[in-house]
């Protein structure tokens, strides 16, 4: 009887890896204060340095907004390589969504609208990622990675271009060359 | 320098282990039907095998209820043990909820007013508990603790009597005496 293949297990983060959440952010605060901020302004730092101290609130209730998650872009190439993953690898979908418990049915629905393929049993919505038992998490977080007992791959962001110590992949391409360049 | 303890890590199960949500589902279904179903009528089954096929439909939407998470009962003696566990160990939330998206937001809102010495970083909404990195996880279903890689502890319930194999508590006193005699 041939011995069932043990996979290793894939971590994959949903905001800034699977979904453009910093382009509807940055869109959504451009449109509020009339101004045109851009990805390319955020090098280094992450979103509320580089606005007011009085936009602060609002910056945090743009992303609280109902429908934020919702209207998300995802990641091109994301959907066909997360699909290729899932036949080598068991991946698991993790988002720190309890940071903004308004996130949660909105991310859901997000992931069954573009990632039809990811079954309810491998979403995991949770805080402090070194609660997940897996090989690999793809993060854009370097705090997260930081905790996690597996292997860290660094998802390239404006805010982390100055984190050293992981693997990083600067898109989709380049997970699927990683993990799946010898399969 | 006094080297930093590591603590344990419990993961612990919500539904019929700190909320009762079985008493609940009974109210509910005796008030639509007219019937008088207790506990023991369920005693080594599950609710839908009790009831007629005509009533599983319903059975199901009185779960799927907008306020049906937010109704239940506290188990006894659980919010002062759990804070007693937090003293010595690491202690993890962790709900299937992705089985029903609907309970998200109930089931956050449940712990914040039962439960408010849970930070929302150690609360885990999931599906499959194979995901988990800790080394307990106190559960009353048998396939998560089988999936779970550390130790499972039963949590008593009567669709489980029949089950063998792992630590059983039918309380949290018994939770408060198997990890705090010693402590």
């Amino acid at each position: 009887m041939k011995k069932p293949e043990i996979r290793k297990r894939i971590c994959v983060d949903m905001d800034e890896v699977m979904a453009d959440a910093v382009a509807e952010h940055l869109l959504r605060y451009n449109r509020e204060f009339n101004v045109s901020l851009t990805k390319d302004d955020l090098r280094g730092k992450r979103f509320w340095q580089i606005v007011p101290a009085a936009h602060h609130q609002v910056l945090d209730e743009l992303l609280r907004a109902e429908d934020f998650f919702e209207d998300l872009d995802v990641m091109p190439d994301a959907p066909r390589v997360l699909e290729a993953l899932q036949r080598h690898y068991e991946v698991f979908i993790a988002s720190a969504a309890m940071e903004v418990p308004s996130s949660f049915n909105p991310k859901f629905r997000w992931l069954q609208c573009h990632f039809p393929t990811v079954p309810h049993t491998h979403i995991v919505f949770c805080g402090d990622k070194s609660i997940l038992r897996a090989d690999y998490l793809i993060d854009d977080n370097p705090r997260q990675l930081e905790r996690f007992t597996g292997t860290g791959i660094l998802y390239d962001a404006p805010h982390n271009v100055a984190v050293t110590g992981y693997t990083r992949v600067r898109n989709w391409l380049e997970i699927e060359a990683l993990f799946l360049s010898e399969k």
